[in-house]
């Protein structure tokens, strides 16, 4: 059965040594964010992780849901136990308020304890992972009878919230969308509809389900500007709080899918569904997005997530299976034959595994502190300069991470041979559950749209001229020994915003060249916050070489991790650079004919 | 269910127009190879891989193998009926000499028909795919009664031939094998030990199954040179032709893989087995090697095939679904969205994949040609000109080919998003199959050893300065309109020419320089080798419309995805070379227990 050991000491050195999470102890919610804290914190979270969700990984490929002739669903053995001890712990609850009955920790730790579940167990962590953004969407927008009705239970992790925006003839294009809201007499809605793709959208883990669910009200504005969002529960709530009726919500269907077998992917089927709209008519998407920004940066977790468990399964194959000798004479004479890692081309598969994954860790846990920032931050400057930070790298998180984790999961099974291939052996997993975080919310394609067309020229380019401004300042501040990846660094900024100004330049005139330049632009994006993770996490490591404490070995392989990421990462941003500056017209030559 | 058109268009295009068959029609083999005829077997071709082959595909991957209690295995519903028609068909035998019983069509033909039962059902394929390299190395390599007892059976596609390699413990290191080769007095062999990963190992399709087999023979000498082969049929086979006992050879169980599921892979059980030796004792490897270089030029035509029939789908997706609007207004104000072949994003993806596969395609049939010209070429120049190119471009097929075509696989997937993900839709089917290539055969990671290590410098690097040479020329001689895409491919081959130089200097003394360089070696020269076939499509397309008679669209098609390929594909040489420059020292620096 593949292993999975939480990267704790990874976590507590960008926590601890890089982001320094006690500097910030002035700020609200940071309070009681002590290193001791946190520490344990992640020592127990890797605790559950590690025993009670990883266990159940493979199995629950194997297994998948069961959908019972009433429309109810089976999930797979072991998951509605595990599932008691993850609410026992708190676990959905880490970052949540304590005024709103949850444990008060910084959105940092949250992002910490999303990244094991999701390694440990993907489907697994998809049953409670859209809960969280349900809750915020919920306290930004729903009335306060809303509130005081569902979001108790939710943070308790008795109650789960699921996200309904796609149906069958519209994802991406929401403006679309078919599924009805009439209002009725008492205030609610009768909703009807289907939805599809709905994850977790019917299981048995919990007592009753949220579903929030974009609608149109009867006479509302085609396009996007003609949305709005309802709260329907799956069991209507009493005045008292007890359960009543089953509402009008049924899934109709799971879907039989590449992978994330354990997770229930359902049809769902609103016929006449009593819901209540969240926030105001016409507005949906507006509160539907602050779900949807924290659902992408789990995303980008997933990517972190499943790039680390195949990375470790990658590397213990690699040092104990045996085949070949090392090119420089048998590393092991005593053996018929070295362990696989003595290989050049393993090692290579192997670096780029870890500089990617170390790096998009320490970039994911960055934007953790931006969202808390984004809150609490002394100053309003500050705030708007973390929420651009945010917006401008949460597509990047979501798309570069998931394009990396496939990546890196693809590698790790290549590793394996013809053994990486064979299921039981849990590789093939790895790949096929890490593919879905390349489609699911916003199709990576549609991500980077959202970085060129929407979030790059947003404030007059404020958010990527305070990005350039942050790499510039870490490459001139490069301590003495760092100074050649920082050469590195600069030069693939200067690459990024060589493209920058192509764009400006050439698309305002010519949209088709920014959506031909975007996905490069994008990945670009991500090598670039990836090398300026590495200048960090190098400098840390450099000074604690220099201060003779601590853990030599973690900082050397930093140190030696940096350089590799500089030397075989970097140079791609020259060429995405020059694809970008290619434009649209090749691209958009043809005649539809001309394709298939 | 997906669709699956043989693509005879571009095949014909490259056969008659790129590579002009119909001149060398002075050499053996190609006398009857008239465009008329080979014009008529590529339509037969298609016929049967669309109509018998690929209505198939999705069923056999949902159905899988059945291992019976007896070792017996069904294949799913359909293959035997299809494989009769195969037979009948005489589809094994296109390149087989007529003297053996063959068509006797040039081995390049083999390769068109190749392609497109690969991309039409590549489980389905498998099963006779290994059969024609098997009675390759039994004509170069067995006795004459070997061959006069089992080619002509081999031949008529009576019986099916599989390749007997890896053991539990052993894959690449072929020096590690455990399998005994007893002598018995009447010169056969008992053969003893455990095979694995075995495609086509057990089924239902054919009488007998003739195992070609690595075993070692008592006091042989440790590594790969103490291996022999041996040729084991699953039933006897009696002096007159007719069927004895089966043989003490069985299939012990069938694996559960990530993908081709049709296809039956098998742990094939040894226990005593009767077998005759191939070739001289301790040289199987060699005689293997001549089964192994066709199983690898075959893979390479996989991840064509993978690649097409993925793009065939998603570009019909992408014209169909409907989904937002153009960039640049609405495309088609009738209706409520535009399709989604509109956005850039699509396109590149549409554009990277006819880019790739068309120039993949372009390659391999060259190859296919060169197969024939190393036999038949007028001079004893001409066929070692042949054989070099063959030597140092099938690792570069065969990964550079497989890797692409699981890319190109993957991007399909992304065009139909969600629905992508979704079984029923087919589209993970194509990523789960080609998935295999990147695998077996020799992993890509070996191709890359195999092309630095050993191609390379062979015969005193006469391979590679042959190939920098024919790009050089190609480029030289491009016609007016094409000079700037030949400057782009001149561009890179200087890259390549760079990366080259720097192995020659730097790997010498340092062997991890060349291992550390090796994937990206092969893939510039990959990336290099489309480069050389896009400037040849573009050079007759331009002739072509320069001429006015012919298919003026298609052309044009041929003009603009040359170009697309020289601005989107060729910028990545540089970025490699760099990479490669970078030599081993951070890849080779921590220390094993720095990983994981």
């Amino acid at each position: 059965m593949p292993i999975y050991q939480a990267p704790t000491r990874d976590t507590k050195f960008i926590l601890n040594e890089v982001l320094r999470l006690e500097s910030f102890a002035h700020l609200p919610g940071f309070e009681s964010a002590t290193t001791d804290l946190t520490d344990a914190v992640i020592e127990e979270a890797a605790r559950f992780c590690e025993e009670v969700a990883a266990p159940l990984n493979l199995s629950g490929d194997a297994e998948g849901c069961t959908r019972h002739p009433d429309g109810s669903v089976s999930t797979p053995a072991g998951f509605r136990e595990a599932f008691g001890k993850y609410r026992e712990g708190g676990w959905g609850a880490l970052s949540v308020p304590e005024a709103q009955g949850g444990q008060g920790l910084p959105h940092v730790m949250g992002f910490v304890f999303e990244e094991y579940l999701a390694a440990a167990n993907q489907s697994f962590a998809m049953y409670p992972g859209l809960t969280n953004g349900a809750i915020a969407a919920i306290t930004v927008a729903g009335s306060d009878t809303l509130k005081a009705k569902y979001l108790p239970k939710m943070v308790a992790g008795e109650w789960l919230g699921t996200m309904n925006l796609t149906e069958p003839h519209c994802g991406t294009d929401l403006g679309l969308i078919r599924t009805r809201a009439v209002p009725q007499l008492d205030g609610s809605y009768a909703i009807t509809g289907t939805k599809i793709f709905i994850s977790a959208g019917e299981h048995d883990l919990t007592d009753n389900i949220i579903h929030l669910v974009l609608a149109k009200t009867p006479g509302a504005p085609k396009s996007s500007k003609g949305i709005s969002l309802f709260l329907v529960p799956k069991v209507m709530v009493n005045e008292d709080g007890t359960l009543g009726a089953r509402n009008a919500v049924s899934c109709g269907a799971i879907e039989h899918k590449m992978g994330i077998h354990g997770n229930a992917t359902c049809v769902m089927n609103y016929d006449g569904a009593t819901g209540w709209m969240v926030g105001p008519e016409n507005k949906g998407l507006a509160a539907m997005f602050v779900m949807m920004n924290a659902a992408r940066l789990g995303v980008g977790l997933q990517g972190v997530a499943q790039g680390e468990v195949a990375y470790q399964n990658g590397a213990s194959y690699a040092k104990e299976r045996r085949q070949g000798r090392a090119l420089t004479g048998s590393a092991d004479p005593t053996q018929k034959a070295d362990p696989l890692i003595v290989h050049p081309d393993v090692r290579r598969m192997l670096m780029d595994a870890k500089a990617t994954i170390e790096g998009l860790r320490a970039l994911a846990l960055w934007l953790g502190l931006q969202v808390d920032l984004a809150h609490a931050a002394a100053t309003a400057e500050e705030r708007a300069a973390a929420d651009d930070m945010i917006g401008l790298l949460t597509p990047v998180i979501k798309g570069y991470g998931s394009d990396r984790g496939y990546a890196v999961a693809t590698d790790m099974q290549q590793i394996w041979g013809g053994h990486g291939y064979i299921v039981e052996n849990g590789m093939d997993q790895f790949v096929r559950d890490a593919r879905i975080a390349m489609i699911y919310e916003g199709a990576n394609g549609v991500q980077a749209m959202d970085l060129v067309g929407r979030k790059l020229g947003g404030n007059g380019g404020r958010a990527i001229a305070a990005f350039f401004a942050e790499v510039d300042a870490e490459c001139a501040g490069a301590p003495e020994g760092l100074t050649a990846i920082a050469g590195k660094v600069a030069k693939a900024n200067g690459e990024l915003k060589a493209a920058t100004l192509w764009l400006m330049q050439n698309a305002q005139g010519h949209p088709n060249n920014a959506g031909a330049g975007a996905y490069a632009y994008m990945t670009i994006t991500g090598i670039v916050a990836l090398g300026l993770m590495w200048l960090r996490m190098g400098k840390v490591a450099a000074a604690g070489l220099a201060s003779g404490e601590g853990d030599k070995a973690f900082y050397e392989a930093k140190l030696i991790t940096a350089r590799y990421y500089a030397e075989r990462f970097l140079p791609d941003a020259g060429a995405l650079r020059r694809k970008i500056e290619a434009g649209a017209e090749a691209m958009m030559a043809l005649p539809a004919e001309a394709f298939g």
